[in-house]
């Protein structure tokens, strides 16, 4: 049976596998921390981009408090897995999922929660009283901040959330959530720096207009890798969601830069010749994803190309070294969240050899 | 705990939740026997797209004999499942993945495969001598017809590793193995017979070059979703490999038209309204694939667009009714195979109500 084992070499992986560089990963870590943590401000990382309770904890050994996960279903495996300092970061909605969330804060309560409606804040308070569940469960009002994908829009039908979530038993409003992912990628620092800041003045604004209302507003949780150093400077923000900086992608890069650098790639191999500079690879659709762009070979004089699920090219210039059946490369992949979840297992290694196996505990958790 | 059963209702389904029309896939599965048993062509479908034991022997009850699949470890959870009369139709290349399938072929003599390499064929024939399995195993030559992904090249190239591989004791040349992927989705309908019919051509010349030679060629094995009835009619094909015929999705739609129905659709809530006429679901690159355009609402008065790896927008006309928070929608996949890899389950339900569940028994197995 194929089980691959600490001290195994990479050579000994079957491919396509998920490899991270330890020493790199853990760099990007003390980077983040350094500059953040002398803030004062919460590094509460996401989680929806490693989706693994040891890579949680290794973060709150590095200086982090708590982690983010996107989905219910993420926090379940994630909790189960020993690590239960959440906040779930999208919005609970449907019978089947409020169920699923009662039955994990009476088990977990540190479990935080975010609304953004008033029929979604009711259904999950309606549930907790049903339940019997006593302690109330700890909510952010999720603030559109500009992205236009979920939260309230700011000034007053935040402030009417507020006080409709105020009104529920069941439901201890402590803060507001606001995320700018529509900047993260801007290529542009200066740019990300002027809008990031533009977000953070709703975001802050809300707070403090929720303050004057009397509502004690004590997180203000926002940020990811391509904004985290930009939120941390603003007066009023409390808390921080990078995720992607621990491994890193061609698209984060490109746009962030290299202070982090990529410490995840899919291990791969050449399993056919196509003519005198092509080669095909056994990494396709279903373990690299191409929304956010190709995956990159790490080196660079190889170009990838897409040849289905399974499969993908590399060709290369003339004079480049040949590539030939079972010689194996690394994929540095375009965009890390989707792809970490395709894959079961990480390798981490240090230079080559298997020093730690870690299991995606959420992956496919979608619910 | 969440865990749905036989006898919920798809109401009762936690979201994003993969749901299948019964009535719909078995119509699917009818259409396409009605057409091609009466060719006496064997049936042999790819279960890269389905990745299900259940639904492996669902389709042999309907007609098929055996599967196939693209990987090794996708063989060895679909045989564990209790169906191993499998082709892996992808190259074995690498020391792990050759032991992994010595290993499997052990337990699993029906296990078939393809090679396209000298050096390819000679590793695996060594490892079975290795092992000591007496049994050779089952070998096609997997040519290139066109697609330049897999597949030594035609003429000489074929014929000498044929004569390679019959120089090695422990392989057993039984056919050729040429799959035109690049004609599956060609639009125009006689185009893409044209073009099947030229690769059909290098297929069957290639089997007549190998049979003149005095190779026992009696298994020639092709086609797919959008060319499995022209490869049908070429005298010389014996066996045909469609695998999203049985889900189907808006590619494939678009390119082969209606006779298959979409049976697959990724149930989804909607959970943050965001203008009049906007919403956000809960179905994002983590439950739904870009590679090949973008997911379409059933309904299609809504307009999906990718808000990340988590949610989705919709979108539509003045006129047409409103979306609210905690309506819930049927999304019909692009590409079925990378969509059905990011889900656990199957939801095969009659008229609501679920009828049966399904694993996706190889959902990650890219080795």
């Amino acid at each position: 049976m194929y089980a691959p084992k600490v001290g195994d070499r990479l050579d000994d992986l079957d491919t396509p596998s998920m490899i991270v560089d330890l020493d790199a990963a853990e760099a990007n870590i003390k980077k983040l921390m350094d500059q953040l943590l002398p803030t004062g401000l919460n590094i509460r990382p996401h989680l929806k981009t490693t989706k693994s309770a040891v890579i949680a904890r290794k973060l709150v050994d590095a200086g982090a408090r708590g982690g983010c996960v996107a989905k219910v279903s993420e926090a379940e495996t994630i909790a189960a897995a020993g690590f239960d300092d959440l906040l779930i970061t999208c919005e609970i909605v449907g019978p089947a999922k409020v169920r699923r969330l009662v039955e994990l804060f009476r088990r977990h309560r540190g479990i935080r929660i975010v609304v953004d409606s008033a029929v979604g804040a009711t259904a999950i308070n309606d549930a907790l009283a049903t339940a019997g569940v006593d302690d109330p469960i700890t909510v952010l009002i999720d603030l559109d901040v500009g992205l236009h994908r979920t939260g309230v829009q700011p000034g007053e039908p935040a402030l009417a959330l507020a006080r409709h979530v105020a009104g529920l038993k069941h439901l201890r409003l402590v803060g507001v959530q606001g995320y700018e992912g529509h900047l993260q990628h801007l290529h542009d620092r200066e740019d990300r720096r002027a809008q990031c800041l533009q977000s953070m003045q709703i975001l802050t604004g809300t707070a403090d207009a929720l303050r004057a209302e009397g509502f004690a507003i004590e997180v203000v949780t926002t940020g990811g890798t391509g904004t985290a150093e930009f939120c941390a400077t603003v007066p009023g923000v409390t808390e921080l969601q990078p995720g992607s900086f621990i491994f890193m992608d061609t698209d984060y890069r490109n746009a962030v830069g290299t202070f982090y650098s990529n410490s995840l790639t899919i291990l791969s191999t050449v399993v056919s010749q196509q003519g005198p500079r092509a080669v095909t690879i056994d990494s396709g659709l279903k373990s690299l994803t191409t929304d956010s762009g190709l995956a990159e070979c790490k080196d660079s004089r190889y170009t990838y190309g897409v040849l289905g699920d399974e499969h993908g090219s590399l060709t290369w210039e003339e004079g480049t070294p040949s590539l030939s059946v079972g010689d194996r490369v690394e994929m540095i992949p375009s965009h890390i969240d989707p792809t970490v979840n395709l894959h079961d297992f990480y390798y981490a290694h240090r230079g080559g050899i298997v020093n730690e196996i870690w299991r995606v505990d959420s992956r496919g958790k979608v619910q």
